[in-house]
């Protein structure tokens, strides 16, 4: 690694993040219904460097991820941050994991459908850290028998919801994709009476917000409501901080 | 290229097919009302040797492709197959070009949506030559406003049709996106008489397949009807050829 | 479901096919080193029907698939086209599962990166059943620290082996990729001695063809090596079985 | 649309964001050897509305982009900005076009390779416009064949740079692509006279931001070279503003 040192020495130009991408591990993950869940995650893991800049031991990220062999919760989140930090001397550090989380539905003590479910972590350590959970809702329809009643409608995708939030304690992914669906049946309801039967984004996406808002643990949410078609989709995004709003 | 030939000499392995894949050129198709269109095209390219191969120079594949210069229609589609089979000495060629078709509606003059088909084109050359055409024709709901207000439904993607079509005299890439269209208007103005108003993937696979077997230039085709779910989609097939049926 | 049968006894045309697809799960699949792994399988499941086509029911589908609670081997794969040929009346029927395998290698006991393969198996059940395994090797360079002296390459993902196999008795998907990783690192141990040091698909393919050929479990197979570039992929296959060849 | 307008005022929440997404569109762009060319662009369109929302009409972002009926350069680029804030009533505009973009070369009057690099262009209006070009460039190794004497190097995808440029005057999208090229031979070149023969993501991301520094034009840009490995990828990014640097 000498020769790269002494380069970056000789000119100085600011190296901003160094790191690695899509490294995937069987992890698990914390379900309400059956307490851990086993999934795979794909991370990437990056570093911002001090200006003086000394080059990188890439393999050191991959070494820390094995430390933790698959048993990625939020705590060692954390302490994953802490350890890019400091074995890699940088000023900040960053992880995201991407992963499928699967909601097993029952119905009369029946197993129903199993909807799977991309999620992903972001957590960035400088000051302090932060940590962000995001969960893509597919929005079909009808979703329950009794919407398919009330608007003799069509199945099929109709969009999906995007929702992003960062919490102060802990909150179950299974409990932002049921705000989602609840919030969809109650617009749909609300629809039934109305003359335009018409799922609008924009409406949806302020019924979704308006759920988030109400929930304490939250401290900040982005949410992003969907609706296909074929030549293009329409979309509609809000977001509120606690401290903003 | 030596060593590699006495290699193969040696042992008496056969290999079945070589060429190249997703070689990305500018194309132009043949467009029902504007004559022309500019798309892009993404081409494999293989041929089958005969049991004493000699070691193949892949570069003669883009060579011929090269020399078209991006005018391909049904006839250079032939000659490109005729080259490679020579140049290569090939017992067998074939060529499938992947491309994105535009159709642009009008309605009282005035330009609507244009919807983008992803089609493609499959050659081949072995004693006699063969092309089939494919088009993908979405399947999004409310087709018209007539369907929205008999069916109050909800927009949205329900599905896809995936057609795949052998014909003797050439076919419009139009005509088969409409065909399926018409079939979807039809199905639906039947089911708002019933009972039961979902849409089934095998009546209108049966829809469709019907209308393809009317068509005198058509002597095979296949049809597959997609419908999308959350959790996964539901398809149903059919084929059939002049000769078969 | 009534209309839908009276309708397709009116019109006598086959449908071909019909079934669900992108199912996902979480499954476990059998690992030489660890016994079981866990990992999230997407499965296709469809059916050829009779003639005499009564209308299907897409919901058999899943409940099969939930009876097994993602504990597919190759028994349960067996017992599964069974029931879903017996259940749904079929000629046929047909399962095929995606699914990421991870290969944890170790170095004096340490460790060592952990390698993703994309995998899949199709089953089908007709006269008699059929099991297919297919799994896709990525090829990066330099192989090892060997390989980096003797050929100063550079690192990068030089390409990819398709290997598919029908076998006679069960077999390890750790020995597939590692059967293509030797036949690699010995393909470049060749060139190493050779003026040209261009790795070419075609000896490749043969190589990893003559080791596949020496396995007596295995009674089919077909192997396609590719070569990324930038501009397109070369590729060369061959195939063989055990009545063929 | 009164009903979502009255709901949206009785609920103080602020959308932030609404749009179309993937509306694709054949397109011509600049070229430096042909002066035009026919390529597709996939496009984003999407405003930022006033607190007081009262409501969107999603249609007027596709007929904006019907008016230009493919013909986007810089001046329409600006155009349609400036319409879609007007029209939406918006306080802020975005425009994001991705587009496939074909390089032919030529080496002593034949035509060569011809390259297809991903690229997109995203524009806002604000207070002022601003306007940003992308460029994926793929590094294939050896890039001559100097660079395969000079290290008897292997074929492959070594990785790739993700260039992004905000500048002052028209800037041919070429240009950008033989820098990276250059900055990638001037690397191995280098690289051929040390003992490390380690292409580095870090010294090749500095070399092409040196370059890019130096060109009076590009007001600030960020690179990111990236390697691929089988199981991860490397990547490096800097960059770099003259109001900032």
């Amino acid at each position: 690694m000498k020769d790269i040192q002494s380069q970056l020495d000789s000119r100085r130009i600011n190296i901003k993040k160094v790191g690695v991408k899509t490294v995937s591990y069987p992890i698990t993950v914390r379900d309400k219904a059956q307490k851990r869940q086993h999934t795979i995650g794909t991370a990437n893991m990056y570093v911002n460097l001090p200006h003086k800049f000394k080059g990188t031991h890439m393999s050191r990220f991959v070494e820390i991820l094995n430390e933790f062999r698959g048993e990625i919760d939020l705590k060692s989140f954390s302490i994953i941050l802490e350890k890019m930090k400091d074995r890699l001397e940088a000023e900040a550090s960053h992880l995201e994991i991407d992963f499928p989380y699967f909601l097993q539905r029952k119905k009369n003590g029946e197993e129903q459908k199993r909807g799977l479910y991309k999620c992903s972590m972001h957590g960035s350590l400088e000051d302090e850290d932060t940590l962000k959970l995001s969960v893509e809702v597919p929005i079909s329809l009808p979703i329950t028998e009794k919407t398919s009643q009330r608007l003799p409608g069509l199945m099929g995708k109709w969009g999906k919801a995007d929702v992003h939030v960062r919490f102060g304690q802990f909150f179950w992914i299974e409990d932002i994709i049921l705000l989602v669906e609840k919030a969809v049946e109650e617009e749909l309801t609300d629809l039934s009476t109305r003359e335009r039967k018409q799922l609008s984004v924009e409406a949806l996406t302020l019924r979704v917000g308006t759920s988030l808002k109400g929930i304490e643990a939250i401290k900040w949410f982005s949410v992003t409501i969907h609706n296909f078609g074929d030549d293009c989709s329409t979309f509609a995004t809000m977001e509120s901080g606690r401290d903003i709003a």
